[in-house]
């Protein structure tokens, strides 16, 4: 009988034990993707793109045992030599390539130069060609800095006494109700694409006290705008206990702060590959709505014209009024009016008009919404009734509150989007692996 | 102007915060759910639910401060009192409780009685009630180590060199093709929910190399068997420059292996609760498929019906034998007929009538599918063709490999199964916070 024991260390080396001490004039194996090739006649350089970057080879016609002419770029390749010093490399090691086996052929040539520092492609050919295209090492590295992203909201959490959970996406009903929903059969059943998971975490509250998600959501919406997605990955959070819509701040202010320094620390690499400045997030300004929308009206000379909703142009001004007179990158809207808010948001007992919510603005971009909910079942069935809203289909999440549930607040955060500023660029699906959009359902 | 500056320690105290050295004799607030009182006149014990666990707080009429007929089982509450040690209590300690501040109060009394050790409750009624029966300790508890087998699967795989991805659960084609596919309108396109991130992930090895998912999987199946589902949790991975097919199974056994030691190390409150004995999976004997299916029919005179599939009592058997004569509580079956399992399959050149590829039975259960890929373009091209499928809706998928794949191979794991059959259930439900099948849509 055979017996499978475990991951055993294999022969060949990533760049992370090329790089290691002593192993300078080694023989050594590596395996990789023919990332491009430079031949010049007697001497070639084969670049090989690795998981954790390039890697350069040295072909010499006297000294090699392979014919370079059989060697086509975005072939898989294994390749053994002597491992040597080499500033101008890129890692600042280089291989003398002695042997090399092909693992793999391409049919056609690339359709996409991908071994350019910065491809010259515009975002429609990219996506066109997204499996190709990521192949460029600056292309890739962004997902790299998502994850990087994903990766500091759950070790955060968890550290913070969080339980991840994992909710439905098919249901009978939508978190916000409204009509930007996609709808399906489900077994002769009408059912629809969750928006958001907002109802189930806020149900977790009441058993695991600190509940997370990191999933896909769905929205129907037709905008076909720079910042909407029509499928993308929200991260959620939603906690009991809480003595105030502060503490929701305080807990998306913990994380940035714990992943701004997890990338710096893990992902040096990738922000070096895309010259990445981190934003501050040692402190947050805190900003009423309306406070918010009079000093950017002020200060820019803007008129204020729908007084219920922040504009995107609005969103823009008030953070470039906090980077200009805080040096701030992020801004907490805060106190936004009820009637923009979702049934379950709590209202402000000073002034009901208001609600203790929040959105979270990133160099003039909404990234998050967040705040307390109300946790009163009575309060919560009034409120449905006063909206002229049906309880239909919403009977298990309301018997959550009948039987009792903590003061409790949360919040939603576009992964893509807090990518996206993160890096600089301006459209999300850059920082989408396979954008939907009102024209994209493929591949 | 208001900053927001992080998390700040707040006042209440967490049991592990309580249990530390030296706290004996404080003074201590802490908040939670009442999770039970028994009240016996001057004397009145009353349970608090934390996240971490319960804690057992003290009423006496002469000294507490607070009216115990105010306090209702299910309210949310804060509690002061000097800090006890107690042997017969929950994590040997006691607060005497002086004050108490109710934070949130039920409308109505609990339709459970959730504070039973075990729930002498229907799972049809648990999932009913699924936000209220949560709350019972063994119930919740069943959830933190599904949690902690995320948790495996990600840290394990970060330390192997994958990266995260995020693929789009609303797409053009479902990976596997076939009619168990949800079908939904996307803006007046035919759309359809993805039955696995399997045709994405491969196109991403050509980026990253090694990359894994954790998201929802969608099957339109008409079973209704304790087993399925028609939404569930998908652990899946998939890596380059593998050097067969073995080298999946080995790095499913290392993440078992990694995953059994975390859950030794970060749950054992929960494995004790549960009181769950952990799998062995130092090795996992591989054999095949006809192999498998003969040692199972010789020993148990069952008769093999379907030569080209595993019947769900074959697998059982299966593992009943590998039990029996090994000690094994795992097994992969090699080696699957090539014609069950999907066009991207790598057959095995020396018998093409069969694959590289796995299943891993878990007590009598398959938990994973897996294998090596074909990464060659013109063999996909032509197996495509040799089945009578279209290129159709695969053109993206298909020119990764036209423009160079490595070999490459992964699985899927089936998060609701896995964590089952850890914890010793008959049902899938029982490990899925909101099921979904034929007749559960709701909540």
């Amino acid at each position: 009988m055979e017996f499978i024991k475990g991951v055993k260390q294999p022969e060949t080396l990533e760049i992370c034990q090329l790089l290691q001490e002593g192993m300078e004039g080694n023989q050594v194996k590596v395996n990789g993707n023919v990332h491009t090739i430079r031949n010049m006649g007697n001497v070639a350089f084969i670049i090989l793109r690795k998981r954790e970057g390039l890697v350069q080879c040295i072909y010499e016609q006297e000294t090699s045992e392979f014919d370079i002419k059989e060697v086509k770029e975005a072939a898989a390749v294994e390749i053994c030599g002597v491992l040597k010093k080499s500033e101008k490399a890129p890692n600042g090691i280089e291989i003398e390539a002695k042997g090399l086996k092909i693992l793999s052929e391409p049919a056609e040539t690339m359709p996409l130069s991908i071994s350019k520092w910065k491809m010259n492609t515009s975002l429609e050919a990219k996506l066109n060609y997204r499996p190709i295209a990521l192949r460029n090492i600056r292309e890739r590295a962004k997902f790299k800095i998502q994850e990087g992203v994903v990766r500091g909201f759950r070790d955060f959490l968890y550290q913070q006494g969080f339980t991840e959970i994992h909710t439905p996406k098919i249901g009978a009903k939508g978190a916000e109700g409204g009509a930007n929903i996609f709808k399906l059969d489900y077994f002769h059943r009408p059912a629809v694409l969750e928006q958001s998971p907002q109802l189930y975490k806020q149900m977790m509250v009441g058993v695991f006290d600190r509940v997370f998600e990191t999933g896909p959501v769905f929205r129907a919406e037709k905008h076909n705008t720079k910042r909407h997605l029509n499928e993308y990955t929200s991260l959620d959070l939603e906690f009991g206990f809480i003595r105030g819509f502060e503490d929701v701040m305080a807990m998306e202010t913990g994380f940035l702060q714990y992943t701004m320094e997890l990338l710096k620390k893990e992902y040096s690499r990738e922000l070096q590959i895309l010259g990445i400045t981190l934003p501050k997030v040692d402190e947050i300004p805190a900003v009423r709505f309306d406070k918010a929308k009079e000093l950017a009206a002020e200060k820019y000379g803007r008129k204020i014209r729908n007084p219920f909703d922040l504009e995107p142009e609005e969103e823009i001004l008030i953070s470039q009024y906090f980077k200009e007179e805080y040096d701030a990158d992020f801004v907490f809207v805060t106190h936004y009016p009820s009637k923009k808010r979702p049934f379950y948001a709590m209202e402000d007992p000073e002034d009901r008009r208001f609600t203790l919510s929040f959105d979270l603005l990133f160099r003039g971009l909404e990234i998050t919404t967040g705040g307390q909910r109300i946790h009163d079942y009575r309060m919560l069935t009034e409120k449905l009734a006063a909206r002229g809203m049906t309880e239909e289909g919403l009977e298990q999440y309301l018997d959550t509150f009948k039987h009792g549930m903590p003061p409790h607040g949360g919040l939603g955060i576009g992964l893509e989007r807090l990518t996206m500023k993160i890096i600089g660029e301006d459209n999300v699906r850059e920082t989408t692996l396979f954008p939907r959009d009102l024209s994209r359902l493929e591949p």
